[in-house]
């Protein structure tokens, strides 16, 4: 579901698969748009939290989606705390216990919030083509 | 001339001049894009150095913009240097000495990049206007 929106229609190195940039050619300077959502000093929604949500929504709990982004557990658990109570709806359902032991799983609100975040990145680069071209342009190669 | 580029179709809070920024009303969460432009781990162009650069502008010396900046001299000084390396065309043209001891202006390329960098902002948050407006939509307020 999220793969389709990582595609781009301007040429694209990608270093990271969470985060879409523009290259001319490998090893020259890449472009890279951040989107954060801040709410005073805080930061309600960003990149390190869309991209917890993306490794749990792969790996299906906290703890393998916090080693999978070499973070502690206690980190996420903290980052996705936070995130939950930012959004109306929670972005995780943890479950507690059971045959597994628990297990965390990505609400649909918490599918949309990454569908829109990839989404915003990818329309941003398209809609700037040109003018990150000529940005890169008076770079030294 | 960077003025005029600084307004947007979009609603907009802006907490500083120069992070456009969209909210839905004053005190809600505030949306923002940050570019990059990395070169392996290097930052060759972001933020700090185009807020730098528009600061050298106004002021016309690196000292002053430090200050304005709430940053040392020193750093400004190495920001920079590394930007002028970074460019095909330095981005400040520093005077030694003269009557008023030096100073520092843009040159036309430093210009065009602050330009540049401040449409592709404001291109972004118009292009992506729904999609973050149902972000927004998504949070607690």
């Amino acid at each position: 579901m999220q793969s389709e929106l990582r595609g781009s229609e301007i040429p694209v190195m990608t270093k990271s698969p969470r985060r879409p940039s523009v290259a001319t050619k490998p090893g020259a300077p890449v472009f890279r748009f951040r989107m954060r959502i801040t709410d005073g000093d805080a930061i309600a929604v960003g990149p390190g939290k869309i991209a917890l949500l993306e490794a749990i929504d792969k790996t299906g709990s906290i703890t393998a989606a916090a080693k999978t982004l070499d973070m502690s557990y206690r980190r996420a658990w903290l980052l996705l705390d936070d995130l939950n109570r930012s959004m109306r709806i929670p972005a995780i359902d943890t479950a507690q216990g059971g045959v597994k032991g628990g297990g965390s799983v990505l609400t649909d609100a918490g599918r949309e919030m990454i569908v829109l975040y990839r989404r915003i990145e990818q329309q941003a680069a398209s809609a700037c083509r040109r003018d990150i071209m000529q940005v890169m342009e008076m770079l030294v190669r």
